[in-house]
């Protein structure tokens, strides 16, 4: 047997469910409940794009399968299982040790069990998570579903993992101390899976905050063909950015990737529903201001100013 | 909108099928009919090591999702759709359009629409390829399911895409008269997706031909706690090699990777619906060797002498 295989075994082969089959054939196998359909997420992760060479491999296999999982929780989805690509410059047994233990200990604790995946050799570190999960047909949480007269919610707090980010570039060094307390935002993101779970069937639209709350929030828009008014005074910074130049802190809020919150939106006469599908989440909510019909995409703030996604997001191919 | 989402838009973005979410959402969504499971299977190519960087797109994309259909097809499962990851160095408009084209037009062909994807930059052209399936519970064609006795069957024909391999990379150059004729089972593989679908209930197991003859079948003898004895003579050498050294013809066919035939079991006693599921599905099948009660995975060939797998089919992480 190749060294290959012995590789994806030792540090990746996990027992699969009852009902599934998992690593060690052509395909992987698994049931859906009658009545639910399959959604389905991947991302692509790079050496030095998306994270840094040096990053702790623990935190970088927790992360990889957390950002796929708050997909799902994004459509309101209930986790099944994941497979792995994985392309490495070597075989390393202390980098496959951290990255198996923080992206396993993660799919344990959402039910997402392992069941394939892929490893090649290859000049960098690239990986490749994709997710599957299910959710009832016709309840899903779709982007193009949101009315003019929603109000916009967001659960937990922004501007933490962006202000971390900035920090670990070498940025804000007079705030350095702030630092412990944000980077758990950014390197351990809560992907919102009983939230989204709750939402089901109270929120209309929803997305998880990955390139920045305007651009994200902005693709709502796009596909509900709405406008938005954003309410600035109401938006939850993150506790660790108390006291902070607010000008910087709004930035970070407004145009801060990684999050990994969801933003959705429900029509006013959902607010005390949110509110208890919030407390059975475990997570705080806050409404942060309403869809408008309008100009597709356009954003103002509580005065009817216009709001620019100054920093739009988090591009691949630009800015770079 | 950035530069990566309209990249994604022009080159990717499908229109959905029915009842299905495609690209834009957080997830893909798609329905499964009652009494079927998911096949999964994924794989990630990465320039340099999979593919040369001067390879033409169009057939890369061909081969890309083809390579993952032929998965699909060793579990017997008929395609549902796939997701595509891609990092690419630069943005490059005819290698996209070169790709896109080939990957899209075989996703058409074999019904199994681009639901999904992530795209992003990187050092090297890394694509990760996902594909989803159903069968219905209960009649996957797994690794573990041959049993002593059973006749061992392959598709098609050996050897074509290992010596074309071998030509392109400089070897057989006396022989290099045959290149045009071996290219396209290297270049153009046929999933047998259809070969799979008939032989459910019929053949107990199946694999596709990835890493060469002796080490896929290899894997159903561990799985299914089987020994095999083959026969040499009954190997059926692709046309192009017609008159070449018997020597290296038996090599390519025993040892050469790239295949995408299907090579399964069946009892005996489905011989002849075996040959007719073969024609249902248009393609032919050769009986070459029997499963044998034995030290689990060893190998020998009609005289009784031991098979080695000599060159251990394509490992990623050894002999390069």
């Amino acid at each position: 047997m190749s060294a290959e295989f012995d590789l994806i075994r030792k540090y990746f082969q996990q027992p699969a469910p009852a009902e599934m089959l998992g690593v060690g054939d052509d395909c992987a196998l698994f049931p859906v409940p009658v009545g639910q359909v399959v959604a389905v997420s991947t991302d692509m992760l790079v050496e030095g794009i998306h994270f840094f060479p040096d990053v702790e491999p623990f935190l970088l296999g927790h992360k990889a399968l957390a950002v796929n999982l708050s997909d799902l929780a994004a459509m309101g989805a209930e986790p099944v299982g994941c497979v792995l690509g994985l392309s490495l410059p070597r075989v390393d047994a202390n980098w496959l040790d951290g990255f198996s233990r923080g992206f396993l200990e993660l799919a344990r604790e959402y039910d997402c069990p392992l069941l394939g995946g892929d490893t090649t050799r290859g000049p960098k570190v690239c990986l490749s998570v994709t997710v599957f999960g299910a959710v009832p047909a016709g309840q899903a949480l779709r982007r193009d579903a949101g009315r003019a007269g929603d109000d916009i919610w967001v659960s937990g707090t922004l501007g933490g993992a962006d202000l971390a980010l900035q920090m670990l570039q070498g940025g804000h060094t007079q705030e350095a101390w702030r630092l412990p307390g944000l980077r758990g935002a950014l390197e351990r993101p809560v992907p919102q899976v009983a939230l989204g779970r709750q939402l089901r069937g109270i929120a209309n639209a929803a997305i998880d905050i990955s390139d920045g709350l305007l651009q994200d929030l902005g693709h709502i828009l796009i596909a509900s063909a709405s406008a938005a008014q954003l309410d600035l005074q109401a938006l939850p910074a993150h506790p660790g950015l108390s006291g902070m130049d607010d000008a910087v802190v709004l930035d970070a809020m407004l145009g801060g990737g990684d999050v990994y919150e969801l933003c959705f939106t429900a029509s006013a006469a959902q607010r005390e529903q949110v509110q208890s599908a919030a407390s059975a989440a475990g997570v705080s909510v806050t409404r942060i201001g309403m869809l408008l019909a309008g100009e597709p995409g356009t954003l103002q703030d509580g005065r009817g100013l216009p709001l620019h996604a100054a920093r739009a997001g988090f591009d691949h191919f630009q800015g770079q």
